[in-house]
Protein backbone atom coordinates (compact mmCIF):
# COMPACT_ATOMS: atom_id res chain seq x y z
CA UNK A 1 0.00 0.00 0.00
CA UNK A 2 1.49 3.44 -0.71
CA UNK A 3 0.92 6.55 1.92
CA UNK A 4 2.49 9.97 1.66
CA UNK A 5 3.11 11.63 5.20
CA UNK A 6 2.66 15.09 5.50
CA UNK A 7 2.28 18.20 8.12
CA UNK A 8 0.45 20.77 8.59
CA UNK A 9 2.36 22.69 11.64
CA UNK A 10 3.67 19.52 13.24
CA UNK A 11 0.62 18.09 12.94
CA UNK A 12 0.91 15.01 11.33
CA UNK A 13 -0.63 12.80 9.10
CA UNK A 14 -0.91 9.34 6.58
CA UNK A 15 -2.36 10.29 3.66
CA UNK A 16 -4.08 7.23 1.65
CA UNK A 17 -5.58 8.12 -1.70
CA UNK A 18 -8.29 6.01 -1.62
CA UNK A 19 -9.37 6.27 -5.45
CA UNK A 20 -6.74 3.75 -5.76
CA UNK A 21 -6.16 2.02 -2.28
CA UNK A 22 -8.65 0.48 -0.37
CA UNK A 23 -8.38 -0.08 3.66
CA UNK A 24 -10.67 -2.69 5.00
CA UNK A 25 -10.56 -1.75 9.08
CA UNK A 26 -9.80 2.37 8.60
CA UNK A 27 -9.62 2.68 12.79
CA UNK A 28 -7.64 -0.83 13.35
CA UNK A 29 -5.00 0.71 10.40
CA UNK A 30 -5.08 3.74 11.93
CA UNK A 31 -4.33 2.95 15.36
CA UNK A 32 -1.58 0.30 13.97
CA UNK A 33 0.00 2.70 11.61
CA UNK A 34 0.29 5.84 13.95
CA UNK A 35 2.31 3.82 16.47
CA UNK A 36 5.65 5.82 16.75
CA UNK A 37 7.86 2.73 17.48
CA UNK A 38 6.05 -0.10 15.73
CA UNK A 39 4.45 1.47 12.66
CA UNK A 40 4.56 4.36 10.52
CA UNK A 41 3.75 6.84 13.76
CA UNK A 42 1.55 10.19 13.13
CA UNK A 43 -0.92 11.76 14.79
CA UNK A 44 -3.63 10.50 12.78
CA UNK A 45 -5.01 9.26 9.05
CA UNK A 46 -6.56 10.58 6.49
CA UNK A 47 -8.13 8.80 3.69
CA UNK A 48 -8.72 10.81 0.85
CA UNK A 49 -12.19 9.11 -1.05
CA UNK A 50 -14.26 10.21 -3.70
CA UNK A 51 -17.89 12.54 -2.94
CA UNK A 52 -21.02 12.71 -4.73
CA UNK A 53 -21.27 16.12 -2.88
CA UNK A 54 -18.24 17.83 -2.92
CA UNK A 55 -14.24 17.50 -4.82
CA UNK A 56 -13.48 15.21 -2.58
CA UNK A 57 -14.07 13.46 0.85
CA UNK A 58 -12.00 13.42 3.64
CA UNK A 59 -12.23 10.68 6.59
CA UNK A 60 -9.87 11.53 9.27
CA UNK A 61 -9.20 8.98 11.67
CA UNK A 62 -7.31 9.47 15.47
CA UNK A 63 -4.28 8.04 16.94
CA UNK A 64 -6.51 5.50 19.07
CA UNK A 65 -8.98 4.81 15.87
CA UNK A 66 -11.59 7.47 16.94
CA UNK A 67 -13.36 9.43 14.13
CA UNK A 68 -12.21 12.66 14.19
CA UNK A 69 -14.57 15.53 12.26
CA UNK A 70 -12.73 18.24 10.83
CA UNK A 71 -9.03 19.16 11.22
CA UNK A 72 -7.96 22.36 9.89
CA UNK A 73 -4.45 21.12 9.69
CA UNK A 74 -5.42 18.27 8.10
CA UNK A 75 -7.23 19.44 5.19
CA UNK A 76 -4.26 21.44 4.17
CA UNK A 77 -2.62 18.18 3.96
CA UNK A 78 -5.30 16.76 2.05
CA UNK A 79 -5.53 19.65 -0.51
CA UNK A 80 -1.81 19.76 -1.21
CA UNK A 81 -2.34 16.05 -1.96
CA UNK A 82 -4.80 15.64 -4.33
CA UNK A 83 -3.15 19.42 -6.13
CA UNK A 84 0.34 17.70 -6.04
CA UNK A 85 -0.52 14.22 -7.34
CA UNK A 86 -3.01 15.60 -10.01
CA UNK A 87 -6.45 14.38 -8.93
CA UNK A 88 -7.62 17.73 -9.47
CA UNK A 89 -6.51 20.78 -10.91
CA UNK A 90 -8.29 22.92 -8.98
CA UNK A 91 -6.89 25.50 -6.77
CA UNK A 92 -10.59 26.10 -5.11
CA UNK A 93 -12.31 22.81 -3.55
CA UNK A 94 -14.90 21.77 -1.75
CA UNK A 95 -14.46 19.04 0.54
CA UNK A 96 -16.97 16.76 2.09
CA UNK A 97 -15.74 16.51 6.34
CA UNK A 98 -18.24 15.19 9.06
CA UNK A 99 -18.28 18.10 10.12
CA UNK A 100 -20.10 19.63 6.35
CA UNK A 101 -18.95 20.87 3.47
CA UNK A 102 -15.69 22.55 3.80
CA UNK A 103 -14.37 25.02 1.43
CA UNK A 104 -10.65 25.53 0.90
CA UNK A 105 -8.29 28.07 -1.73
CA UNK A 106 -4.72 26.49 -1.97
CA UNK A 107 -1.35 28.68 -2.78
CA UNK A 108 0.34 26.81 -5.43
CA UNK A 109 4.84 27.64 -5.63
CA UNK A 110 6.49 26.38 -8.74
CA UNK A 111 3.04 23.52 -9.49
CA UNK A 112 3.01 22.92 -5.78
CA UNK A 113 0.40 23.25 -2.97
CA UNK A 114 2.11 25.10 -0.15
CA UNK A 115 -0.71 26.01 1.67
CA UNK A 116 -4.23 27.05 1.88
CA UNK A 117 -6.93 29.31 3.06
CA UNK A 118 -9.65 27.16 4.45
CA UNK A 119 -13.33 28.22 5.09
CA UNK A 120 -13.82 26.93 8.93
CA UNK A 121 -17.37 27.98 9.45
CA UNK A 122 -19.31 29.63 11.54
CA UNK A 123 -18.54 30.53 15.22
CA UNK A 124 -21.30 29.47 17.36
CA UNK A 125 -21.47 31.53 20.71
CA UNK A 126 -24.64 30.37 22.29
CA UNK A 127 -23.82 28.74 25.63
CA UNK A 128 -25.57 26.03 25.27
CA UNK A 129 -24.79 25.14 21.51
CA UNK A 130 -20.99 24.98 22.76
CA UNK A 131 -21.78 23.44 25.20
CA UNK A 132 -21.15 25.83 28.25
CA UNK A 133 -23.52 25.21 31.18
CA UNK A 134 -23.97 29.31 31.86
CA UNK A 135 -27.13 31.45 33.35
CA UNK A 136 -26.10 33.85 30.59
CA UNK A 137 -26.91 33.70 26.87
CA UNK A 138 -23.05 34.14 25.81
CA UNK A 139 -19.92 33.25 27.69
CA UNK A 140 -18.03 36.05 27.33
CA UNK A 141 -15.32 37.09 29.89
CA UNK A 142 -16.71 34.69 32.40
CA UNK A 143 -15.59 33.63 35.99
CA UNK A 144 -14.60 30.00 36.06
CA UNK A 145 -12.37 28.55 38.79
CA UNK A 146 -10.00 25.66 39.22
CA UNK A 147 -7.28 24.84 41.66
CA UNK A 148 -8.53 27.54 43.95
CA UNK A 149 -7.32 29.95 40.87
CA UNK A 150 -10.02 32.72 38.80
CA UNK A 151 -9.81 32.47 35.22
CA UNK A 152 -12.20 34.48 32.78
CA UNK A 153 -13.11 32.46 29.96
CA UNK A 154 -14.80 32.95 26.87
CA UNK A 155 -16.68 30.05 25.22
CA UNK A 156 -16.79 29.26 21.05
CA UNK A 157 -17.66 26.43 19.37
CA UNK A 158 -15.71 25.75 16.39
CA UNK A 159 -17.76 22.26 15.49
CA UNK A 160 -16.21 21.69 19.17
CA UNK A 161 -16.01 23.39 21.99
CA UNK A 162 -13.68 25.93 23.31
CA UNK A 163 -12.42 28.14 26.36
CA UNK A 164 -10.60 30.42 25.68
CA UNK A 165 -8.47 32.50 28.65
CA UNK A 166 -6.55 35.56 28.35
CA UNK A 167 -3.46 35.67 30.12
CA UNK A 168 0.07 38.03 30.23
CA UNK A 169 1.41 35.04 31.23
CA UNK A 170 1.05 31.85 28.86
CA UNK A 171 4.83 30.24 29.50
CA UNK A 172 5.29 29.31 32.96
CA UNK A 173 1.48 27.86 33.14
CA UNK A 174 1.05 23.83 33.84
CA UNK A 175 -1.43 22.85 31.05
CA UNK A 176 -0.81 19.58 32.20
CA UNK A 177 -2.41 20.18 35.79
CA UNK A 178 -4.52 23.23 34.78
CA UNK A 179 -5.78 22.31 31.44
CA UNK A 180 -6.33 18.63 32.40
CA UNK A 181 -8.45 20.27 35.77
CA UNK A 182 -10.17 23.00 32.69
CA UNK A 183 -11.01 20.42 30.39
CA UNK A 184 -13.04 17.99 33.06
CA UNK A 185 -14.58 21.06 34.55
CA UNK A 186 -18.86 20.47 35.25
CA UNK A 187 -19.73 23.48 33.49
CA UNK A 188 -18.29 21.65 30.02
CA UNK A 189 -20.93 18.55 30.12
CA UNK A 190 -19.03 17.58 26.71
CA UNK A 191 -15.88 18.40 28.32
CA UNK A 192 -13.71 21.53 26.61
CA UNK A 193 -10.20 22.43 24.39
CA UNK A 194 -8.60 25.08 26.40
CA UNK A 195 -6.96 27.67 24.89
CA UNK A 196 -4.24 30.41 26.72
CA UNK A 197 -3.80 33.22 24.53
CA UNK A 198 -1.34 36.17 25.10
CA UNK A 199 -2.42 38.83 23.18
CA UNK A 200 0.73 40.79 22.12
CA UNK A 201 -0.60 43.20 19.19
CA UNK A 202 -4.06 43.69 17.69
CA UNK A 203 -2.79 41.25 14.84
CA UNK A 204 -0.81 39.00 16.71
CA UNK A 205 -1.35 36.78 19.28
CA UNK A 206 0.64 33.37 20.93
CA UNK A 207 -1.38 30.66 21.98
CA UNK A 208 -0.70 27.44 23.86
CA UNK A 209 -3.27 24.28 23.20
CA UNK A 210 -4.99 21.73 25.51
CA UNK A 211 -6.78 19.71 23.04
CA UNK A 212 -9.65 17.35 24.35
CA UNK A 213 -8.70 13.72 25.02
CA UNK A 214 -5.24 14.31 23.67
CA UNK A 215 -3.58 17.19 25.68
CA UNK A 216 -1.24 19.89 25.00
CA UNK A 217 -0.56 19.62 20.86
CA UNK A 218 1.66 21.76 18.83
CA UNK A 219 -1.25 23.33 16.55
CA UNK A 220 -4.95 23.17 16.92
CA UNK A 221 -6.49 24.99 14.21
CA UNK A 222 -10.05 25.39 15.49
CA UNK A 223 -7.99 26.02 18.56
CA UNK A 224 -6.35 29.35 16.37
CA UNK A 225 -9.96 30.35 15.25
CA UNK A 226 -11.46 30.25 18.24
CA UNK A 227 -8.89 32.14 20.05
CA UNK A 228 -9.33 34.91 17.35
CA UNK A 229 -13.27 34.95 17.84
CA UNK A 230 -12.57 35.69 21.26
CA UNK A 231 -10.28 38.42 21.35
CA UNK A 232 -12.42 39.86 18.62
CA UNK A 233 -15.31 39.39 21.10
CA UNK A 234 -13.23 40.76 23.82
CA UNK A 235 -12.14 43.73 22.09
CA UNK A 236 -8.32 42.86 22.23
CA UNK A 237 -7.63 42.29 18.48
CA UNK A 238 -8.89 42.97 15.33
CA UNK A 239 -10.21 40.57 13.01
CA UNK A 240 -7.50 39.41 11.16
CA UNK A 241 -4.32 37.91 13.57
CA UNK A 242 -1.68 35.54 13.26
CA UNK A 243 -1.66 33.46 15.72
CA UNK A 244 1.77 31.48 17.21
CA UNK A 245 1.22 28.00 18.32
CA UNK A 246 4.36 26.03 19.52
CA UNK A 247 4.24 24.32 16.06
CA UNK A 248 4.67 27.60 13.61
CA UNK A 249 1.95 30.35 12.65
CA UNK A 250 -1.31 30.31 11.03
CA UNK A 251 -3.10 32.86 10.14
CA UNK A 252 -7.03 33.65 11.37
CA UNK A 253 -9.43 36.24 10.12
CA UNK A 254 -13.21 36.37 11.72
CA UNK A 255 -14.99 38.02 8.44
CA UNK A 256 -18.03 39.75 10.37
CA UNK A 257 -20.02 40.28 7.32
CA UNK A 258 -20.72 36.60 6.42
CA UNK A 259 -19.75 35.28 10.21
CA UNK A 260 -17.22 32.72 8.95
CA UNK A 261 -13.95 31.92 10.30
CA UNK A 262 -10.83 31.82 7.63
CA UNK A 263 -7.62 29.97 8.12
CA UNK A 264 -4.42 30.06 6.74
CA UNK A 265 -1.46 27.80 7.28
CA UNK A 266 0.94 25.78 5.33
CA UNK A 267 1.07 22.02 4.34
CA UNK A 268 4.22 19.68 4.10
CA UNK A 269 5.00 16.74 2.65
CA UNK A 270 7.59 14.29 4.20
CA UNK A 271 7.68 11.70 2.49
CA UNK A 272 5.99 8.90 0.22
CA UNK A 273 5.78 5.45 1.59
CA UNK A 274 4.95 1.67 0.94
CA UNK A 275 3.99 -0.55 3.37
CA UNK B 1 16.43 9.45 -1.14
CA UNK B 2 15.28 5.79 -0.44
CA UNK B 3 15.34 4.66 3.13
CA UNK B 4 13.61 1.27 4.94
CA UNK B 5 12.13 1.98 8.33
CA UNK B 6 12.91 -0.52 10.51
CA UNK B 7 12.58 -2.21 14.60
CA UNK B 8 13.73 -4.30 16.87
CA UNK B 9 11.17 -4.57 19.41
CA UNK B 10 9.87 -1.19 19.10
CA UNK B 11 13.68 0.46 19.21
CA UNK B 12 12.86 1.93 15.64
CA UNK B 13 16.19 3.15 13.02
CA UNK B 14 15.85 4.17 9.69
CA UNK B 15 18.25 2.63 7.61
CA UNK B 16 19.79 4.07 4.52
CA UNK B 17 22.07 2.31 1.83
CA UNK B 18 24.89 4.22 1.82
CA UNK B 19 26.32 2.03 -1.24
CA UNK B 20 23.71 3.87 -2.87
CA UNK B 21 22.61 6.49 -0.97
CA UNK B 22 25.09 9.34 -0.07
CA UNK B 23 24.23 11.17 3.21
CA UNK B 24 26.06 15.13 3.69
CA UNK B 25 25.91 15.64 7.32
CA UNK B 26 24.74 12.70 9.23
CA UNK B 27 24.24 14.23 12.84
CA UNK B 28 22.25 17.01 11.23
CA UNK B 29 20.19 14.45 8.67
CA UNK B 30 20.07 12.08 12.01
CA UNK B 31 18.30 15.00 14.18
CA UNK B 32 15.95 16.11 11.20
CA UNK B 33 14.68 12.76 10.47
CA UNK B 34 14.27 11.27 13.66
CA UNK B 35 12.16 14.11 14.57
CA UNK B 36 8.59 12.71 15.06
CA UNK B 37 5.84 15.15 13.97
CA UNK B 38 8.32 17.33 11.16
CA UNK B 39 10.49 13.92 10.19
CA UNK B 40 9.97 10.42 9.38
CA UNK B 41 10.49 9.69 13.30
CA UNK B 42 12.66 7.18 14.88
CA UNK B 43 15.24 6.31 17.56
CA UNK B 44 18.06 6.98 15.52
CA UNK B 45 19.69 6.72 12.15
CA UNK B 46 21.48 3.92 10.88
CA UNK B 47 23.86 4.27 7.57
CA UNK B 48 24.78 0.58 6.00
CA UNK B 49 28.58 1.76 4.97
CA UNK B 50 30.96 -0.34 3.09
CA UNK B 51 33.86 -1.81 5.15
CA UNK B 52 37.45 -3.05 5.03
CA UNK B 53 37.66 -4.85 7.74
CA UNK B 54 34.16 -7.35 8.15
CA UNK B 55 31.26 -7.65 5.40
CA UNK B 56 29.75 -4.48 6.33
CA UNK B 57 30.02 -1.23 8.72
CA UNK B 58 27.47 0.02 10.58
CA UNK B 59 27.24 3.63 11.64
CA UNK B 60 24.56 4.57 14.45
CA UNK B 61 23.14 8.29 14.63
CA UNK B 62 20.90 9.04 18.03
CA UNK B 63 18.05 11.01 17.57
CA UNK B 64 20.01 14.22 18.63
CA UNK B 65 22.97 13.66 16.50
CA UNK B 66 25.33 11.88 18.55
CA UNK B 67 27.41 9.15 17.84
CA UNK B 68 26.02 5.67 19.23
CA UNK B 69 28.27 2.98 19.67
CA UNK B 70 26.79 -0.64 19.51
CA UNK B 71 23.06 -1.45 19.60
CA UNK B 72 22.04 -5.27 20.05
CA UNK B 73 18.57 -4.46 18.28
CA UNK B 74 19.65 -1.69 15.75
CA UNK B 75 22.31 -4.16 14.27
CA UNK B 76 19.95 -7.02 14.06
CA UNK B 77 17.88 -4.27 11.60
CA UNK B 78 20.93 -4.18 9.80
CA UNK B 79 21.05 -7.96 9.06
CA UNK B 80 17.69 -7.87 7.93
CA UNK B 81 18.51 -5.17 5.60
CA UNK B 82 21.18 -6.22 3.67
CA UNK B 83 19.84 -10.03 3.70
CA UNK B 84 16.35 -9.31 2.43
CA UNK B 85 17.81 -6.53 -0.10
CA UNK B 86 20.08 -8.76 -1.73
CA UNK B 87 23.49 -7.05 -0.31
CA UNK B 88 24.88 -10.23 0.67
CA UNK B 89 23.48 -13.90 0.04
CA UNK B 90 25.19 -14.85 3.61
CA UNK B 91 23.53 -15.97 6.80
CA UNK B 92 26.44 -15.23 9.41
CA UNK B 93 27.86 -11.32 9.25
CA UNK B 94 30.73 -9.80 10.47
CA UNK B 95 29.90 -6.01 11.38
CA UNK B 96 32.37 -3.09 12.08
CA UNK B 97 30.79 -0.83 14.66
CA UNK B 98 32.17 1.86 16.57
CA UNK B 99 32.54 -0.59 19.64
CA UNK B 100 34.52 -3.24 17.29
CA UNK B 101 33.77 -5.81 15.07
CA UNK B 102 30.38 -7.90 15.39
CA UNK B 103 29.25 -11.65 14.39
CA UNK B 104 26.13 -11.66 13.93
CA UNK B 105 23.98 -14.67 12.83
CA UNK B 106 20.60 -14.28 10.62
CA UNK B 107 17.36 -16.24 11.24
CA UNK B 108 15.78 -16.89 8.01
CA UNK B 109 12.25 -17.59 6.96
CA UNK B 110 10.87 -17.94 3.57
CA UNK B 111 13.93 -16.50 2.00
CA UNK B 112 13.86 -13.18 4.55
CA UNK B 113 15.41 -12.43 7.61
CA UNK B 114 13.44 -12.60 10.77
CA UNK B 115 15.81 -11.89 13.32
CA UNK B 116 19.19 -12.55 14.16
CA UNK B 117 21.98 -14.09 17.52
CA UNK B 118 24.55 -11.35 17.74
CA UNK B 119 27.49 -11.73 19.36
CA UNK B 120 27.89 -8.65 22.06
CA UNK B 121 31.48 -9.76 23.40
CA UNK B 122 32.75 -10.09 26.67
CA UNK B 123 31.23 -8.32 30.09
CA UNK B 124 33.91 -6.24 31.46
CA UNK B 125 33.54 -6.90 35.17
CA UNK B 126 36.38 -4.99 36.63
CA UNK B 127 34.82 -1.83 38.77
CA UNK B 128 37.32 0.46 37.13
CA UNK B 129 36.51 -1.05 33.61
CA UNK B 130 33.01 -0.37 33.80
CA UNK B 131 33.51 2.06 35.57
CA UNK B 132 31.73 2.14 39.02
CA UNK B 133 33.79 3.75 41.77
CA UNK B 134 34.53 0.57 44.34
CA UNK B 135 36.76 -0.36 46.83
CA UNK B 136 36.48 -4.19 45.51
CA UNK B 137 37.60 -5.50 42.04
CA UNK B 138 33.96 -6.76 41.53
CA UNK B 139 30.88 -4.98 41.99
CA UNK B 140 28.43 -8.02 42.70
CA UNK B 141 25.38 -7.51 45.31
CA UNK B 142 26.87 -4.03 46.30
CA UNK B 143 24.61 -1.98 48.73
CA UNK B 144 23.74 1.65 46.77
CA UNK B 145 21.74 4.59 48.54
CA UNK B 146 19.06 6.74 46.67
CA UNK B 147 16.50 8.84 47.79
CA UNK B 148 17.24 7.17 51.17
CA UNK B 149 16.40 3.65 49.90
CA UNK B 150 18.60 1.30 50.08
CA UNK B 151 19.42 -1.01 46.75
CA UNK B 152 21.75 -3.65 46.04
CA UNK B 153 23.76 -3.52 42.68
CA UNK B 154 25.68 -5.27 40.22
CA UNK B 155 27.86 -3.80 37.90
CA UNK B 156 28.79 -4.74 34.35
CA UNK B 157 29.98 -3.07 31.01
CA UNK B 158 29.11 -4.26 28.27
CA UNK B 159 31.18 -1.16 25.79
CA UNK B 160 28.29 0.83 28.20
CA UNK B 161 28.01 0.71 31.83
CA UNK B 162 25.11 -1.06 33.56
CA UNK B 163 24.19 -1.61 37.02
CA UNK B 164 21.41 -3.96 37.79
CA UNK B 165 19.17 -4.21 40.50
CA UNK B 166 17.12 -7.23 41.42
CA UNK B 167 13.65 -7.14 43.05
CA UNK B 168 10.30 -9.07 43.74
CA UNK B 169 8.62 -5.92 42.23
CA UNK B 170 9.78 -4.18 39.72
CA UNK B 171 6.38 -2.53 38.05
CA UNK B 172 6.00 -0.32 40.66
CA UNK B 173 8.99 1.36 40.57
CA UNK B 174 9.06 4.76 39.66
CA UNK B 175 11.57 4.77 36.74
CA UNK B 176 11.53 8.26 36.19
CA UNK B 177 12.38 8.95 39.41
CA UNK B 178 14.65 6.40 41.20
CA UNK B 179 16.22 5.45 37.47
CA UNK B 180 17.43 9.16 36.72
CA UNK B 181 18.88 9.31 40.53
CA UNK B 182 20.60 6.24 40.00
CA UNK B 183 22.21 7.47 36.99
CA UNK B 184 23.85 10.52 38.25
CA UNK B 185 24.75 8.77 41.62
CA UNK B 186 28.49 9.78 42.23
CA UNK B 187 29.54 6.02 41.92
CA UNK B 188 29.15 6.03 38.23
CA UNK B 189 31.80 8.63 37.07
CA UNK B 190 30.36 8.00 33.30
CA UNK B 191 26.86 7.99 34.78
CA UNK B 192 25.06 4.46 33.89
CA UNK B 193 22.24 2.34 32.53
CA UNK B 194 20.17 1.14 35.26
CA UNK B 195 18.08 -2.53 34.99
CA UNK B 196 15.53 -3.30 37.91
CA UNK B 197 15.18 -7.42 36.86
CA UNK B 198 12.86 -9.77 38.32
CA UNK B 199 13.88 -13.16 38.00
CA UNK B 200 10.44 -15.45 38.02
CA UNK B 201 12.60 -18.80 36.69
CA UNK B 202 15.92 -20.24 36.75
CA UNK B 203 15.59 -19.25 32.55
CA UNK B 204 13.16 -16.46 32.87
CA UNK B 205 13.07 -12.52 33.81
CA UNK B 206 11.46 -9.75 33.53
CA UNK B 207 13.02 -6.25 33.04
CA UNK B 208 12.87 -2.78 32.88
CA UNK B 209 15.69 -0.44 31.65
CA UNK B 210 16.38 3.04 32.52
CA UNK B 211 19.25 4.26 29.54
CA UNK B 212 21.53 6.33 30.60
CA UNK B 213 20.90 9.95 28.31
CA UNK B 214 17.24 8.72 27.26
CA UNK B 215 15.05 7.24 30.15
CA UNK B 216 12.91 4.33 29.90
CA UNK B 217 12.82 2.70 27.29
CA UNK B 218 11.09 -0.51 25.19
CA UNK B 219 13.88 -2.55 24.54
CA UNK B 220 17.81 -2.30 25.42
CA UNK B 221 20.02 -5.25 24.40
CA UNK B 222 22.85 -4.43 26.43
CA UNK B 223 20.86 -4.02 29.27
CA UNK B 224 19.33 -7.52 28.81
CA UNK B 225 23.35 -8.31 28.42
CA UNK B 226 24.22 -7.28 31.42
CA UNK B 227 21.08 -8.13 33.73
CA UNK B 228 21.92 -11.87 32.40
CA UNK B 229 25.52 -11.47 33.42
CA UNK B 230 24.51 -10.10 36.75
CA UNK B 231 21.54 -12.82 37.60
CA UNK B 232 24.47 -15.56 36.67
CA UNK B 233 26.94 -13.88 39.02
CA UNK B 234 24.39 -13.59 41.41
CA UNK B 235 23.39 -17.55 41.11
CA UNK B 236 19.92 -16.54 40.50
CA UNK B 237 19.37 -18.03 36.84
CA UNK B 238 21.57 -20.48 34.09
CA UNK B 239 23.06 -19.27 32.02
CA UNK B 240 20.39 -18.93 28.87
CA UNK B 241 17.19 -17.07 29.71
CA UNK B 242 14.73 -15.27 28.06
CA UNK B 243 14.48 -11.82 28.78
CA UNK B 244 10.83 -9.92 29.13
CA UNK B 245 11.01 -6.17 28.48
CA UNK B 246 8.73 -3.42 27.80
CA UNK B 247 8.63 -4.63 23.95
CA UNK B 248 8.77 -8.04 23.75
CA UNK B 249 11.36 -10.73 24.19
CA UNK B 250 14.99 -11.34 23.73
CA UNK B 251 17.20 -14.53 24.55
CA UNK B 252 20.23 -14.02 25.92
CA UNK B 253 23.01 -16.55 26.56
CA UNK B 254 26.28 -15.92 28.35
CA UNK B 255 28.46 -18.81 26.92
CA UNK B 256 31.56 -19.38 29.73
CA UNK B 257 33.68 -20.84 28.28
CA UNK B 258 34.49 -18.51 25.40
CA UNK B 259 33.41 -15.68 28.12
CA UNK B 260 31.24 -14.05 25.52
CA UNK B 261 27.09 -13.06 25.47
CA UNK B 262 25.30 -13.88 22.68
CA UNK B 263 22.05 -11.86 22.03
CA UNK B 264 18.97 -13.23 20.20
CA UNK B 265 15.74 -11.35 18.53
CA UNK B 266 13.44 -10.25 16.18
CA UNK B 267 14.12 -7.46 13.07
CA UNK B 268 11.05 -6.25 11.35
CA UNK B 269 10.81 -4.26 8.46
CA UNK B 270 7.68 -1.40 8.91
CA UNK B 271 7.95 0.03 5.44
CA UNK B 272 10.04 1.68 2.45
CA UNK B 273 10.55 4.99 1.53
CA UNK B 274 11.21 8.40 -0.92
CA UNK B 275 12.19 11.81 1.08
Amino acid sequence: MIFTKMHGLGNDYVCINCFRERVEDPPGFARALCDRHYGIGADGLILICPSKVSDFKMEIYNSDGSVAGMCGNGIRCLGKYVYDYRLTGKETLSIETKSGIRNMHLHIQDGKACGAMVDMGVPRLNAHSIPILSEKDLVINDPIEVQKKNYRMTGISMGNPHAVIFSEEINGISLEETGRELEFHPRFPERANIEFCHVTARDRMEIRVWERGVGETLACGTGACAAVVASVLNDLTDEEVIVKLLGGELSVRWDRKVNHVFLEGPAVKVFDGVL
